[in-house]
Parts: C-alpha cells; sequence; structure tokens
C-alpha cells in the first residue's frame, strides 16, 4: 500500500493527483491488474471528471454546495461540517482504475481528483496496486 | 464469497457492520489485500462516513431525504419507493477496503455503514476478499 | 481488459448493459472473482439499480435533473453540459461486481446500467474481469 499526500488550500477543492497515482503504477511494476484507491477521511472523497477544463471543478463544487449546504437548520451534528460528510457520501472514497502496460488507463478528457470538503487540512491517499 | 445479514427497523437508516467486515476478512486469513463490499438489493447502498458521533448519520440521512424525497409528484414508479432507488444510485451499492495486516484499513473516524432506504427488512451484504 | 460498445439515443438514458458484462466474463473463463467496470466518459457514469419496472430508470434520471439541472446560472463552463459532469460524479464512474462459478453475481432486481448523461453519442465501458 502507497500513500498519497495532499494539502488543501481551500474548503471546498478537487486536487488533481492523477499523476502521483500514476508514479506509485509506475514505482509498482505492475504490467496489467487494477489500482484502488481509498481516501481514509469522513469529510473528502475521491472522484474522475474532466482535467482539461478547470471551469467544470468549479461548476461541480458549486452545485454540490447546492445539494448539502454549509448551514441548514435541520444539521444535528455540533461540529457544522455535516455539508462535508454529505458530500464524501455522494461523491464516494474509493475508486477502481485499469492498470495496462504499466500505465493507469483513463479517457481522454479524464482526471483522478482528490475532493476536499472540510479544507484547508492535510490529507492522504492510500493507493493499492493488485497484479493480474 | 461471504454474505453478512442485516436487520433494519426504520425505513432509511444507516447501520455499521465494520465489525462483521473485519471478522471475514480475519477468518479468511488474507494479509494483504483488498475486500469488494456488494449489495445486492436496489433500495439500499454501503458508504464509508463517521462513527464516532450518531448525528453525522442522522444528518446524512435527513439530507438525502431532502434530494430524493419520499413523495414526489414527478415519480411514476408505483410500488412508491422511487426515493429509495435514487438515494441507492447516488450513494453506491459497491465498496472496496484494503487489508493490511489481516486487517481492513479504515482513517480514524470511518466505519463502513450498510445504507438501508426502504426498511424495515432483511438484507443481505456480500463480501469478496482478495489476496494480493 | 474488454470493451463494451455502446450507442446512446436521447441526451440523458440508463442503458442496460448487464448481458455485454455477463459474455465478457464467460469469455475470459473465470470462475471466481470479481469483475471491474469503468467509463472513460466525464458526461457519463455506471451504476446498479433495478431492470424490472422502467419507470424507476425514468424517476432516476427525472430527479438526477432536479438535483443538476441543464440550466443554471452559477454554471461557468462554456460546453453548456456541466450537469452531465456533475451527474458523473454523483452517479460514479467505476464499479465492481463479483464471479461466482463463472458468472456475475447481482441480486434478483439488478441490472448494470451504463448511465448516459449528454448524450446521444457512442460510449465505451472498459471490463477487467480478475480471478481469484
Amino acid at each position: 500500500m502507497d500513500t498519497i499526500k495532499v494539502k488543501s488550500s481551500r474548503r471546498s477543492e478537487l486536487i488533481e493527483v492523477t499523476e502521483q497515482v500514476e508514479e506509485i503504477v509506475v514505482k509498482n511494476k505492475v504490467n496489467e491488474g487494477a489500482c484502488l484507491i481509498f481516501v481514509p477521511h469522513t469529510t473528502a472523497g475521491i472522484l474522475i471528471n474532466e482535467n482539461c477544463d478547470p471551469s467544470v471543478k468549479e461548476d461541480i463544487l458549486k452545485r454540490l454546495n447546492d445539494l448539502a449546504p454549509l448551514s441548514l437548520n435541520a444539521y444535528t451534528h455540533v461540529e457544522g461540517n455535516s455539508d462535508a460528510h454529505i458530500k464524501s457520501s455522494l461523491v464516494g472514497t474509493t475508486l477502481s482504475v485499469f492498470i495496462n502496460r504499466n500505465k493507469i488507463v483513463l479517457g481522454k478528457w479524464q482526471g483522478i481528483f482528490f475532493a476536499e470538503f472540510d479544507g484547508p487540512r492535510e490529507r492522504e491517499i492510500f493507493v493499492n496496486v493488485i497484479s493480474q
């Protein structure tokens, strides 16, 4: 198991980690297989989306703010970050990508993003490479 | 493949199953690898979130009720549980966690929860342990 | 790695691909293991839900349209398909199912659906079969 360190600088932020995942695959010398990615946090997530136009990231984050607003009378969790817990469960904390010829397989426009919902913080991502 | 039995007592409920998953990993004597978790139901899901303060669970369930209300004029499914089907697809029915030294790897505050959206019912979770 | 070709005919559409996934499992002669499914697109997803009453699919798509409307003043992405990117991240682009006795394991009412959010288009799904 390998670990990627991520440092977020905003409360809500999509941080691309495609290169760091790629490096782990290369380091582990796995030619064919799968790469499992796991976020060990309850107010963050992991997702794959467009890494070309940065406005896509902003629109995703903005809409997630509508779906789980920062403040809602209905929230009971006293830490005041229920929105981040909800976003984490909407987006998910685990992902799998394929490895082909020692490279991760992604679509033309895809990047892997750590989704920070309660930053700024120092975070970790665990990566497990499974050989076929 | 192992099976965890879950009995829900409310229509909407997050039921922690971390210990049951852990037992399966121990029983299968897998030291390093991954554990895949699969929910064979269309009105339930599986998620990882905080297992410390129970108000987090309640806030997640409450907000999911806003995102997919029980009754909406737009729903056409006659069984009256469209909300549960929608929540299932938002939260997801599959999850993977890592195994390290015969234990599942979770963050400090994380627990694995079966997400009941159309209970009370008797449910199943399938678990598959992959050795590395 | 195998590829399933999908052709959508509407902007938003759930297209069942259970049979195509099953064929790949049979072709690869894997008796026990797991099947990873990956969508290499940023405006589409993959999900498991009911494949019996087609009204379930319609209710899911309709509610996703409410959660990520086609037009919102807040969107900044100039291509005009931010809703599809958001839906993709809500639903997810990756899935794993179990293989038991050379068949995929699904619940009684479950089917695997490619989720088109920016069609009509020709799309691909990657499938990776891992033997145990």
